[in-house]
């Protein structure tokens, strides 16, 4: 891998997202070498990928090349690899560029659609916790309009276009509310020769509320919200099975679609070699203890969505987003220099700062520490905190002056079909 | 094809780059039913590819959807399809989603790559004339110094680090420049493990100087400016092979390298059923009258680059570039609704703006029909030039401030590895 010795101890941490980047920040200039492993040369803010799946912003403004963020840092490595698996015994990293000896390991893998075993559901539906998922979503949708142009068999039409999209998280909730902007105020202009009244945005949710880690305010505003925007919302309702025409629940209600949406679930995308039953829970989680430590390893660290530390107030884990990756990452890499400086290491507390859900313009709902509110004014502080957490100054400003843009015209201009290319040229492409 | 049945004469338009969106508008709320065919669903506007493929730019600043620019226009249609062919004797046009009779027929397929037969060129090299193969190349330039960082094999990190461009064109001196704005700028921060300095970036030019089709004195001062940023200008020399490591030339000089992007030369887009001796150019192009009319067809027209108008001027065309197809598209509107009013039609005349080519920051050459100038201020004209040509509000401002960003920053922020992704989701992808 190329990675020269140092006679600084070796980080290697697997994962450049929200946790892996928290603790490479702080631990630059310090006395580590630190290596950064990910199987994409960029980091991606999650938060706003169903924008991208929407055409309300573009991929490169919500991604940001990891090789950037590290820019300066010395004794800092960044490799684009997979990991094949960990071996414990020698404390090296298996990869697909080589292999690796590491003195501190930190399993930062992030989480992945889970699917809970349904092959069907996994093959026919579309996923969104990656940039080229959202934008073959985003290309999907697109062509679904075009090919119901195209068709005389009203049953087919219809099919193309009813969106149907499974778990009412925020990521559910944020799909539907953009695709019912979508209906309102780009498909008449768009497809003046198509009914696209007849659209439907099913949102279908197991339990007896959306957003069920939020208030119940919440549920029922962000509720109405979808409601006022005309999206279907199902609850009690679970999808058992989808062959890519037709959506089979748990009872006697079935969807004809050509797009279902699976935001019904995540699990912690796990490394071989590190799944022993002592500390792997469910949905691949690694159990952590206060100081972020897998199992009984003192120098094997998890952090964000894959580690699960348990506690009193969260018996599972904290929750699978950004902000508990954040501040584990960057309070790991305070503790790596106490160990470092032969101090003991302080246990991790979490600081919830809230969470928000957007549905639409002027809607999002809010559950802050102190304050729960909904509307206008939880719209605008959601924007703030999407911009802020959001890296590089650049990004900012695109992402701000699209959203200027969208607000005022009703608009998403990113909207492009942009499919698979190969490799090297082809020629017709 | 669900194109409805109308009173008026329908005018079917293959093409939505710069000759057919031209087209379409000027025969907006005119008497005529308007179809637009194109294979992609937004209009790419190509002077800039080239941004995108060295991570300048994002794609979707630089394309705009077709439908948008479509948008209130009546009795106008837009369909996303390929034309397999055309049959003249009962004036058809034969598509991927069906066949559609027209009145009138205008050819606006606009050019692609001309690797003048070489297959093995044509399967190893990288194109740049498309959305998909900017982001293509981008992708390939980044993952070559990921992988040279890995190889101990001097002559193997070489080869990753070496580019030949192929074409002194604007493309080729545009592509080549920015490129050498990376070398310098970008790839020393972001690769600090490797000696970048060891990149090298050659334009190669088969006749005897660059933008052969400029001014000798622009000429001379975009070598000069490409020599200033460290490109290697070579002239006189044509690439004869490529097997994607060795490209041979026409003279014992050989270059090793894993990147050859070939932009020395175009052909027209050609159709089936449109190949008559006599009105089939050399390189595809379709001869026109001086009112783009093919062959002896009164109702089939060809514009922009797959048209050959030959005159005194320009015996063998106007030059394939944006400018031509614009115009040519804007009078043929004029005149197709001269036919309608039963007026004879009008000869194209073609208003030569000049052309110009930038080579990096403060360095642009122009050749304006009354001024030739090179440096700032022709790259101050080349940027409002562009600005204004490009469509769509939202891109002029995001284009604007990424090229703001990017001259004071002395970076390019969009250099994201962004892969092949299969149209349905696939498990660990």
């Amino acid at each position: 891998m190329n990675i020269p010795q140092s006679s600084f101890p070796r980080v290697v941490i697997i994962g450049g997202g929200f946790g892996g980047i928290s603790l490479a920040k702080k631990l630059s200039h310090k006395e580590f070498q630190v290596v950064l492993l990910d199987k994409h040369n960029y980091h991606t803010f999650q938060p706003l990928l169903y924008q991208v799946s929407t055409g309300g912003l573009e991929p490169d403004s919500i991604a940001y090349p990891i090789r950037k963020v590290l820019q300066g840092y010395p004794n800092t490595y960044f490799r684009l690899t997979e990991v094949n698996k960990i071996d414990t015994n020698i404390n090296c990293v298996d990869t697909s560029i080589g292999s690796l000896k590491f003195n501190y390991l930190v399993v930062a893998t992030g989480s992945t659609t889970n699917f809970f075993g349904n092959k069907a559901i996994a093959k026919n539906s579309m996923a969104m916790k990656s940039i080229p998922q959202s934008l073959n979503l985003r290309s999907l949708i697109l062509e679904n309009f075009e090919q119901a142009l195209l068709t005389d068999d009203l049953h087919e039409r219809e099919a193309l276009m009813n969106f149907v999209i499974v778990g009412g998280g925020p990521t559910g909730v944020e799909l539907a509310g953009a695709l019912a902007e979508i209906k309102k105020g780009i498909l008449p202009k768009d497809y003046p020769d198509l009914d696209t009244r007849r659209a439907q945005i099913n949102l279908v949710q197991g339990s007896d509320r959306i957003l069920p880690a939020m208030s119940i305010k919440a549920s029922e505003k962000a509720e109405q919200f979808l409601e006022s925007l005309g999206v279907n919302v199902w609850k009690n309702l679970r999808v058992s099975d989808y062959d890519g025409n037709i959506a089979k629940t748990n009872t006697e209600t079935i969807f004809e679609t050509a797009t279902l949406v699976w935001a019904a679930g995540v699990k912690a995308v796990g490394i071989k070699g590190l799944d022993a039953k002592d500390y792997l829970c469910r949905g691949n989680r690694l159990r952590v203890n206060e100081f972020n430590q897998v199992g009984s390893f003192e120098h094997i660290f998890a952090i964000g969505d894959v580690a699960q530390m348990e506690s009193e107030e969260y018996p599972y884990g904290h929750p699978m987003m950004a902000q508990p990756a954040l501040q584990q990452g960057h309070h790991l890499g305070k503790n790596l220099v106490r160990i470092t400086e032969e101090k003991a290491m302080v246990p991790f507390t979490y600081n919830d700062k809230g969470s928000m859900a957007t549905v639409g313009r002027n809607k999002a709902v809010a559950d802050l520490p102190k304050f729960k509110f909904q509307g206008v004014f939880a719209w605008f502080i959601w924007m703030f905190v999407h911009l802020y957490f959001l890296i590089g100054f650049r990004n900012r400003v695109v992402v701000f002056i699209n959203w200027v843009y969208n607000y005022i015209k009703f608009d998403r201009e990113a909207r492009l079909i942009i499919r698979p290319f190969k490799k090297k040229y082809q020629v017709n492409s």
